[in-house]
């Protein structure tokens, strides 16, 4: 039985080299400077990782990490993060994910585990309560993802939690995800990094429970964001009913919906595949754990020729990238494409970029028809499916397509300003030109072109009280940094993103001080200090990695080719302001280094 | 603060003619033998209520009781009961009721609060906290129930949460509801008790906590039950998508959705009021305390003459009762309708019961509509509007309308064969003749015409596992009276029946053990038990009041005219066999009454 409130101060170190298991305690310091999550692995991959080490060698480490909120009823807080240095970017990755996995570790005993070194053959890990096992995977190898979760289930038991790679991770696919319960850690390749390891998927069934340092203060707690979350017109209301395709059509209203590959901001398609036609495909809700939200959606195609097919999803983010984003309308095409993004492992928005990418090569005669194989058009829904089988299966050129963009691009002469990413992770559904913020949020993510550092389009488009100009530049570098500490805290902490829509730092810090009774989470200030305390950690494990100021930009075609169409047609980026206002507030230097001061100020 | 897990300890007890109110302490021998909610009313009336004493005079009682799990984190929680003498039927009356208030009345500190007496004026109860008040409400008196709630709200604070009645309740018409916070204590008639004594509303806020006596196996149950609840193809799957009215179709494919007052079992107008009809008018989903199902939905009129109509709900039996019942199909004066009820405070089955008889009356030559004063017509969807507004404010011929069918009926020569109740309530939306359970449960529910006593349908048309036939008598009357005393159970803990769909006495015996600590509470047939004991003294409760077995019968209308379609076609109600079973089941004597061994049994 543990004694750490909201933590069960246990870590699991398993080195695959040889095939050693051994459990660690957690240090109660890290707890408290770092809380969990992006925050433990911030801290180890900072204090462990070999400078420059190959991404996808046996020198990287993978941490599995949860939060004093994870597997709590503390509502929508049943997320997980696994940290890593990326293949696609070669700098920091963390990716966070919801479902069943996380919550389970911690019931098993476990905060985190920590996977170092390779395996000479492919390996399980299973985790049942306090016993732990390296097993043989060599029947489960080659298994696609949701073949190796049922397969799991059918040896071990129905109540067995499994995060595992499907075949593309085996194969090395740089943007190959990690599934877990039919949800991707899917962004920037954490599956490769499985993958390389010969680490097929762990497995974890857990009977234990997580004490609360103050259970009356947490319960209250609950009653109070159970009864925000419910009466917000978006967690309550329009994400319960369209799931996260709740904006899509706002964002073709604006015109910062991308379409061919960033070409556009208004889809002529829009009415087929907005928010509305996705949720008639729509079967059920389907809930993280102890989430009141059922953003999750079970959709089916009913008829056409992608009849039968099914996902969990489609979200937003798919919905976009394989539709506006390659032109297509068949919403049984995007749901198929879903489907087998689980199937083989892959993140969802890369592979939609891949793909818009080589129709815009094809389109603009930069790529023969015949290097592909198959005709690889805007609009085509076939060329979608086909591209997703040859990348999952690391087929043909599909071994190429498998790099990402950036890479990609290299090879296709004169093709490198069409590739949408930034720092090697491609981009997701807003358009930057119409939004100040997003483009200052793409180009200062750690990981990359990701909307899940900050989403300041929130704040210019949808909030009720207090909201933004789009293509104004005030305030936003404040908003962006704020944003970065909050959603970084929150991502340390277990609780989920979509749950700040309708909570705050006025039921997030009460949480954390009564789930586990550390002193520093009596107040906000200190809550958010820790945020702030592992973005510049990582900003320092990203700039010893190789990151220069010129690489916190963005694709060309955002400052030279403006928006021929909608509310912000004529726009394009403007980014050298921002930045220079977003280091002041950051306490960097103009090369984007943390200062000594901050270092100092933050305790790193 | 409170020693009690899982209740506060306290009892506020109001006497409205002496106005003093005083609080009393929670007895632990009734909170082990009756658990809350319906087994503390039972309890208190049976004890205290003088025989034969008249619904409507200051003699009777009313109960508001709360269970050990109202205002916890068990799933779906949040429900409260509200036990009297029913106006309607002269017997035993329990309504239950989700929403806010329930929990509150716990936050504060009261497992119960008990209404004795008349006042002499209009009066309102606060409730803050540990503070209580007897307020004059002449400023009250007269608003209809939503604005009574505005003007609570504006006045204590927009935390308060209420229970009230209408216009309805104060003109004491006899299936006035209670309104508590966009929900309804419906059926039987509590509202014109409370109007009865003088009480407008009750209004409450609460800062407290509920211990409880094991969180980490409470919590533990938690997780299992909200997984549970996801998983559920109805509680996180059809129930979700479309409230109560998931069943719609099915009902009306089965031929037991009653139409025109229960002349026919299959509705010509079905396609136009089913589930997918009434879904295209959500805007969004609602949730009671607590509770991942949000069955709730609220509702909007987009277009024709009831635009900018709204409601919480509609829910499928109002959907019956102003849609299939009275031959309408227009969704909008559905939604109209059932916004009435609520504003007036009415019981929106028995409404549209009504509403049917009269219609059949009229068809039927037995009732001129100059005596109505308006097209009183199947199919007139203004029929419908208008006799709500008369009965809501008991002006002309609504004053007689507002008794219900029975006391309606024996006023109208020639009708008394067409008034569908039993024991003076208003049936629901289930057909009896296609179903050998559902006659059984109407035939024998304590509080008359009910549904939610027991729920055999389930069992006969949508269980996949053991399902049953629909109008064999086999094992009905063991079915009916297990069912019967689980609901009750159920509604003696806090909990939602509609949980119970997905979590069952694995999950609800160690929730109630693990909040409250309660020995007696360690094994499901002890709780199961509870059940029992609470129906058998409700039983002995009626008997008292007059209750004899010639009552445990339906309208002849199901026993003498055969469907003529559907599925169902040709059949009528064979009840005596099926009573015969169910009183040897329940160890009830040829009469119906409980025998000694029983109540030995069951310590009564």
């Amino acid at each position: 039985m543990n004694t750490w409130h909201g933590y069960t101060g246990k870590i699991l170190d398993v080195d695959l080299t040889s095939a050693v298991v051994s459990e660690a305690e957690l240090d109660r310091s890290l707890a408290a400077d770092y809380m969990g999550g992006k925050g433990f692995g911030a801290k180890i991959l900072y204090d462990q990782l070999p400078t420059g080490c190959e991404p996808l060698s046996a020198d990287n480490i993978l941490v599995f990490a949860t939060g004093p909120l994870t597997g709590t009823f503390a509502p929508s807080s049943g997320r997980f993060e696994v940290c890593t240095k990326s293949p696609a970017t070669g700098l920091w990755l963390d990716s966070n994910c919801g479902g069943y996995f996380g919550p389970e570790l911690k019931f098993a005993g476990y905060d985190m585990v920590i996977i170092r070194g390779k395996a000479a053959k492919p390996m399980l890990l299973v985790i049942d309560d306090n016993k732990f096992e390296l097993k043989p995977a060599d029947d489960l190898w080659g298994a696609d993802a949701i073949a190796t979760h049922r397969q799991i289930k059918d040896s071990f038991g129905r109540d067995f939690k499994v995060a595992c790679i499907g075949p593309a991770g085996e194969k090395g696919v740089l943007f190959a995800a990690i599934i877990s319960e039919y949800r991707a850690l899917g962004r920037g390749g954490a599956g490769a990094v499985m993958g390389s390891k010969n680490l097929k998927a762990i497995a974890v069934r857990g009977n234990g429970s997580i004490p609360l340092f103050d259970p009356d203060t947490f319960m209250k707690t609950c009653r109070e964001s159970f009864n925000e979350l419910a009466n917000s017109p978006d967690t309550g209301g329009g994400r319960q009913k369209y799931g996260t395709n709740v904006i899509l059509s706002l964002m073709d209203e604006v015109g910062l919906h991308p379409v061919r590959n960033f070409q556009k901001g208004k889809f002529d398609g829009a009415a087929s595949v907005n928010e509305e036609a996705i949720e008639a495909h729509y079967v059920r809700n389907k809930a993280c754990f102890g989430c009141p939200i059922y953003c999750s959606k079970i959709a089916e195609v009913k008829e056409g020729k992608y009849k039968g097919s099914f996902t969990e999803g489609p979200e937003y983010e798919n919905v976009w990238s394989f539709g506006a984003n390659c032109e297509n309308v068949d919403v049984g095409a995007i749901i198929q494409a879903e489907y087998l993004c689980d199937y083989y492992g892959l993140d969802a928005i890369t592979a939609g970029n891949v793909i818009g990418f080589l129709m815009e090569c094809v389109a603009k005669g930069l790529l023969p028809e015949t290097d592909i194989g198959f005709p690889m058009a805007f609009g085509n829904d076939e060329s979608i499916i086909n591209a997703i089988h040859l990348i999952g299966k690391g087929q043909g050129p599909g071994k190429l397509w498998g790099q990402g963009v950036k890479k990609l691009a290299e090879q296709i002469e004169g093709a490198q300003d069409l590739a949408m990413h930034v720092k090697g992770l491609e981009l997701p559904a807003y358009d930057p030109r119409g939004s100040a913020g997003m483009a200052l949020a793409y180009a200062t993510s750690d990981r990359g072109g990701c909307h899940l550092r900050s989403w300041p389009i929130g704040d210019e488009l949808l909030a009720t009280e207090g909201r933004m100009d789009l293509v104004s530049l005030e305030f936003k570098a404040e908003l962006v940094k704020t944003q970065q500490d909050l959603f970084c805290m929150v991502n340390c902490s277990g609780m989920c993103l979509f749950a700040t829509f309708a909570v705050n730092l006025k039921q997030i810090t009460p949480f954390l001080h009564a789930a586990t009774g550390l002193e520093v989470y009596s107040s906000s200030e200190e809550v958010m200090k820790i945020g702030e305390r592992v973005n510049n950690l990582v900003r320092l494990f990203n700039i010893r990695e190789g990151l220069t100021r010129d690489l916190d930009t963005l694709p060309k075609r955002f400052f030279n080719e403006p928006l021929k169409e909608g509310p912000s047609r004529n726009r394009v980026v403007e980014l050298d302001q921002l930045m220079d206002e977003y280091y002041m507030v950051r306490g960097w230097d103009k090369e984007g280094a943390p200062g000594k001061e901050k270092l100092r100020a933050l305790g790193i």
